[in-house]
């Protein structure tokens, strides 16, 4: 089994992705975001690019949806919801579609389309999704979302993490150097929330903004057990497998 | 004063570089043999694109040239040397312009020429590297030549180690996330030139392709004082800045 890690949504390649299972970490918040929206009972979350396809799209499917998203952190203005993983209430979510557009994580998750299984991983379900994508027997390309095309330091902990983990269980790995790197960058930092939170820019930013809450929920290991699952033939990210 | 890295050779961008010290790494083995070219007494190192470019750099400057470069790790057809830093001896280089090209390093070097002052660096001069950077007192990007736009360890390896060196020196340094990340990389393999060399793509090629001097040699810490810069108005790698 071959691991592999691409360290920005730009940097994804189709030939990269060709009969893998692709994990899309956007750790601050998208990932996060998503698994506590499912978690929390949305019936799917529906990834567009930008704000306008979001509109249209909730046009289409009418009923019970909801928008959420941010650009440069804020919520979009006339969405539902921000991008914080606290917003995605069962109040707000239970039943309903999240037609969700971030500037990194839904681009990072559209980008890996071309892989044959994608899920969604982060921080809170770090374990379960490494257990999800090494039962799946394939090649596996951790793709972090970073930041407009530079590495975001907590993604790349993150999927360092989720390399350990596959390698672990994994019969035979071959780390490729991006991942056996990101493995290395694991190991001063996948212990320490606090430490990742004071030298990832995007965390420093979030706790000025006022999200420091959100911070703590991200940066938290393994509190969740879910692995949402996007389904390429209906567009949508959603718990189950077919 | 902000440090960044750059992980590969396709990703520097002129914004990146503009008004920065870039420090060019090319672990293996292009920054290692230049460094040990100029030890040798070599005059000065040309970075050309390509082979034809080679060639024809070396009819317009005439006399006392070596054509050195490699195309897959191996000698290009009809230079007088490869990539080998073993090869640079003094017998060969003494006096003489090196006209040089190579898959990575060569084209990190070019790629980078907008920054303020290029220097390079290598595992053999990183804290030579370090110091003269930081006492440049501009913004530093490590620019690592990677492997045909995919991270390389041991270059993201030697990055954090310079970044380290040069946070340790300076008076206040920032950090972006990619400057933290490779610093947190040199934590486990800094000093485990043997596990670097294990977990090195490029490194276990050139074990297996013959050339396991060239890897004990490239992955030695500190055994060079030297810092070649590259000047732009003569576009030649010398010793000495103006």
């Amino acid at each position: 089994m071959r691991i592999d890690v691409v360290l920005t949504a730009d940097a994804v390649t189709d030939e990269a992705l060709d009969g893998a299972t692709a994990l899309v970490v956007d750790v601050l918040r998208a990932s996060t975001s998503i698994i506590a929206a499912l978690g929390n009972g949305a019936e799917g979350i529906v990834p567009v690019a930008d704000a306008d396809a979001a509109r249209r799209r909730a046009a289409i499917l009418g009923g019970r949806v909801v928008l959420a998203g941010e650009r440069r952190g804020e919520r979009i203005e006339g969405f539902d919801l921000g991008n914080s993983p606290l917003d995605f209430t069962p109040a707000r979510v239970r039943g309903r579609t999240v037609i969700m557009t971030t500037s990194n994580g839904t681009r990072a998750l559209l980008a890996s389309r071309g892989a044959e299984t994608v899920g969604i991983a982060a921080l809170v379900n770090v374990s379960a999704a490494a257990a999800w994508a090494e039962a799946a027997s394939r090649d596996v390309v951790v793709v972090c979302a970073g930041e407009r095309g530079r590495v975001s330091l907590e993604d790349q902990v993150c999927a360092g993490l989720l390399v350990g983990r596959i390698a672990a269980r994994a019969e035979r790995a071959r780390l490729t150097d991006a991942a056996a790197a990101a493995a290395g960058i694991a190991v001063p930092y996948g212990k320490d929330a606090a430490r990742l939170a004071r030298d990832s820019r995007w965390g420093r930013h979030l706790s000025r903004a006022g999200y420091a809450a959100d911070l703590a929920a991200c940066l938290s290991l393994d509190t969740s057990p879910l692995v949402p699952v996007y389904l390429r033939d209906v567009d949508k990210v959603v718990l189950r497998p077919r």
